[in-house]
């Protein structure tokens, strides 16, 4: 054989190899990888904010019906906005998408995560800042366009514990000045919209503002920008900072501000 | 430049064509295409079972608050068996899997759409059976294993018409002699189950075992195997026969026998 026609014999080898692993991916996709669950269990213990009307569930039927066969069914009540949830943008902004309306394509997408537990296990009432999203930025690049932008605050390890987790477990107007939990600043709710084109943001806590929040301004600075905000997500540390997509279906509430989430975020195979 | 050389270049440009395009199909992956809702809205008309409580969303609060800026937050109650929703295995079927303990793994993956319009449209009445299934796959192949089937029977555009789309819109114990819709033969639920390897299975009528049914056999057999049934799905009609991606994410209820299901189609890129 000629050194030509080695070469040749090689370069359709290679070719061969590269077309058929493409394929292979092409077949798999888009579900070759992993799925990683970031909702909680709805129940009785679920964490609400403390002037909310918790999970409950009652039981219609369970056990043998007079047809011989094992049924159970049960019904429930919550308050939208409590568990692993969505805040629709019209929750805080007058006019804006209620949970209904927020696009399939908002709610789907590649997300980046922001760490920000060494900052928050010094001082659980910290804010997320424009310096943190500067710095993500240095060491991974610019935030891409269409993100869904993750907060980790490492919150997510005190669940369901509520005074752990919310900074109370008491219920009532008076127990919201006992919250403590971290968020994002408004500033940098700010430098979002105004600098970045993001779909959606998440945080493992009660609330995208922090806990001592009494003017919940970078919920009104997303939403009047119809960004959502995904709370009290779980599993946020098992995710990689970037390179996961995000799945966000929420219940189809009619003209809800906000509604029960179930997310899951997809690890793609390598 | 000798003919051996001429065919090494053409074949380097082969191999980084292909290289190129699949490079850019994997960083488009997995959600280069279309997303389609197959999840209807929940309001105060959603159709429910005769005997089941309905949807209820309640006002917490709706306008300006003292604080100068517009807030709005609702509560609501409803059956875990109403809407867009997902039966768990346990509920027929004593042990076997709750809604929050069906894996996302069942959840998601390749779709096949098995359309019974016509024999629907002259029997409402119709039982999809053995038949149907054997039609399918002289037309399309076997089903693939994991496959997640989804039976389209036309009833869609009956929604949220209660008499059309359940055949009564009485409440109560003495409606359910009234219900009238299409639904899967326990014959072929049980073909399915010995013959095939399926995820889960959804229909776009009020229930997998027709409205006739007194004994919910389809539903035993099915969810003996834990595979779970999606119904009252919407935009059935939307989908292709084969290669449409589901993910179906249910409300995470802790002990769950079912509850409210965001479940949308994915359709890839060509």
């Amino acid at each position: 054989m000629t050194h030509s026609k080695t070469t040749s014999v090689l370069l359709l080898f290679v070719c061969l190899t590269v077309f058929y692993s493409c394929a292979k991916e092409k077949n798999n996709a888009p579900f070759g990888g992993t799925w990683i669950d970031l909702s909680y269990t709805y129940d009785a213990q679920t964490p609400y904010w403390p002037t909310a009307e918790g999970f409950q569930l009652d039981t219609v039927f369970e056990g043998m019906t007079e047809g011989g066969y094992y049924y159970s069914a049960f019904q429930f009540q919550s308050a939208e906005h409590g568990g692993t949830h969505i805040d629709a943008p019209i929750h805080f902004a007058q006019g804006k998408q209620t949970v209904d309306e927020i696009p399939l394509e908002n709610l789907t997408g590649e997300a980046i995560v922001i760490d920000v537990t060494d900052s928050v296990s010094d001082y659980i009432d910290y804010q997320i800042n424009v310096n943190d999203f500067e710095n993500w930025e240095k060491k991974n690049g610019t935030i891409k366009e269409d993100a869904i932008v993750l907060l980790r605050t490492g919150f997510g390890k005190f669940w369901p514990d509520k005074k752990k987790y919310l900074g109370t477990d008491q219920k009532g107007p008076a127990a919201v000045a006992l919250l403590h939990f971290p968020g994002l600043n408004p500033d940098a709710a700010q430098w979002l919209v105004d600098n970045r084109s993001i779909k959606a943001i998440g945080i493992d806590t009660p609330s995208i503002d922090y806990g001592r929040s009494s003017t919940f301004k970078s919920h009104r600075i997303l939403f009047e920008k119809n960004i959502p905000a995904f709370e009290n997500l779980a599993n946020l540390d098992s995710l990689p900072t970037s390179g996961s997509y995000i799945v966000a279906l929420p219940m189809k509430i009619k003209g809800g501000s906000g509604g029960p989430l179930r997310i899951a975020a997809f690890l793609p195979e390598k």
